[in-house]
């Protein structure tokens, strides 16, 4: 294997990218490059049932295909555009903004005209995501005693779009300062993982009367439909450098838990991905 | 004025049909029949800017405006239809399933294909519901300890759609037995309404792993393209007898009170209205 994705789909299994060493299938020869979820492992033996595709030539690095036009991407494209519906102008706030998902959204986001804030958990982050991210402003959570108060700074007009990665306080925060219409796409719950006593409380009157949505989505769902058009827009923004890649690669099978673990205590600055063997393109 | 609908959107004011005993305004005389929100009062004056119309004679009666035939009957009309988006032989789970909207919400699922169960909080209301109303099936949330468990054991093929007319933890239940692209329409949160420690904390990661839609609505957002479908639809269900109207009437100005504090407390069976003298149509 060449590369692991540390987003785990079960405890020991993930998106991966190898090279085929030995085939029983005739679709898949000797040297091919191939995506999709395998064992974190040197080497596996890959079933006929499991869901793989062959990786074709391209033009950007392999771990693109983990992060950027990936699954992350992906969910980024689709849990923006198609959940949550932007219109030019608007107001989006996005938390994990550094994480390889939200640092995309955002992104998606201000290139589409958006108004864009994120919150992050360190300084360090919000200096990458105003100087390198172009984000139009950006937070650090863990230095705010108050997340209503300080999003009513960041927003004074108001958030119309929240791509949420944290749930927990801050999505309760939001709706307090959500316009009417707002959209929520439910992305990730990483303060709620570990946790379940900090389950966000929900503002309910506030739900009805500004119309909330609050939406859960898995991104496969919605790949069909939107595969080609993420790919060809996203392939663009990568040529013309208009998208930042941030990636964050660890090397060798023994840092794979090390990574795993980090995800949870915000380490990473953009994608976390594990390089298993130096050799690769 | 006739009746009072003592939902109120003001603290002293309401839908209520009158009857106009002077007029300025040459698209009202004397005589006329109108419905709006004007004051809880036996009379009251009237701005030109009041959004109010005239009540053309019909076939009903009079207190159906304020209920099945108005906004109650659309909130449950519009937040089945639209935001619930129901298919036929879908399993619907509906609160204060003996309130003005929750009653017609199930009727309306009923009458659609649904297979619709009921919650509510008193064993009559629980035999209203399944003998009047047709209802599958109905439980009284006050004599249950898990409401989870109790969800479990009347959908145990899970929950599709929630009209939710209550938030607190019984919205929390209905998220652990949603199926996956469940839909939740929020339409009020009574529970929540007193005492904001009650308010619902959702469980995300089931909302992101079913793909859950939550949504809050004002039914006037949607009345301009659907008041026509609804008035054609409503009134041939209740000239076929199809459909169940259930009104609690009072009677005299000194209801008022006493009728809005009930409100709260769960006391009525169907549409609370106050008639404010016995002459009518």
């Amino acid at each position: 294997m060449l590369c692991v994705d540390v987003f785990t789909f079960q405890a020991i299994d993930g998106p991966v990218i190898g090279k085929v060493v030995a085939s029983g299938n005739n679709k898949f020869v000797k040297g091919d490059l191939v995506l999709g979820v395998f064992t974190w492992a040197e080497y596996c033996f890959v079933k006929e049932t499991t869901i793989m595709r062959k990786l074709e030539p391209s033009e950007f690095p392999l771990s693109y295909h983990l992060g950027v036009l990936g699954l992350g991407g992906m969910t980024a494209y689709v849990g923006f555009f198609e959940l949550c519906k932007p219109k030019r102008g608007e107001k989006v706030f996005v938390s994990a903004a550094c994480g390889s998902i939200g640092s995309l959204v955002g992104q998606y986001a201000k290139l589409f005209g958006c108004y864009v804030v994120g919150c992050v958990g360190s300084q360090n982050k919000v200096a990458f995501l105003k100087d390198k991210l172009v984000f139009d402003d950006a937070f650090n959570y863990k230095e705010e005693t108050d997340q209503s108060s300080t999003l009513r700074r960041y927003f004074p007009e108001g958030i119309d779009i929240y791509f949420d990665n944290v749930g927990g306080k801050m999505l309760e925060a939001v709706i307090d300062n959500m316009n009417t219409f707002g959209r929520v796409a439910v992305c990730g719950a990483t303060s709620e993982y570990i946790d379940i006593r900090k389950r966000a409380s929900l503002d309910l009157v506030n739900v009805i009367y500004k119309r909330i949505i609050i939406q859960g989505f898995l991104t496969p769902d919605l790949m069909i439909h939107h595969f080609q058009n993420f790919m060809i827009k996203t392939s663009n923004y990568l040529r013309t450098g208009e998208l930042q890649v941030t990636e964050d690669i660890s090397l060798g099978i023994e840092s794979v838990p090390s990574a795993f673990v980090g995800l949870f205590n915000g380490n990473n600055i953009g994608k976390k991905i594990v390089r298993l063997v130096e050799e690769e393109e």
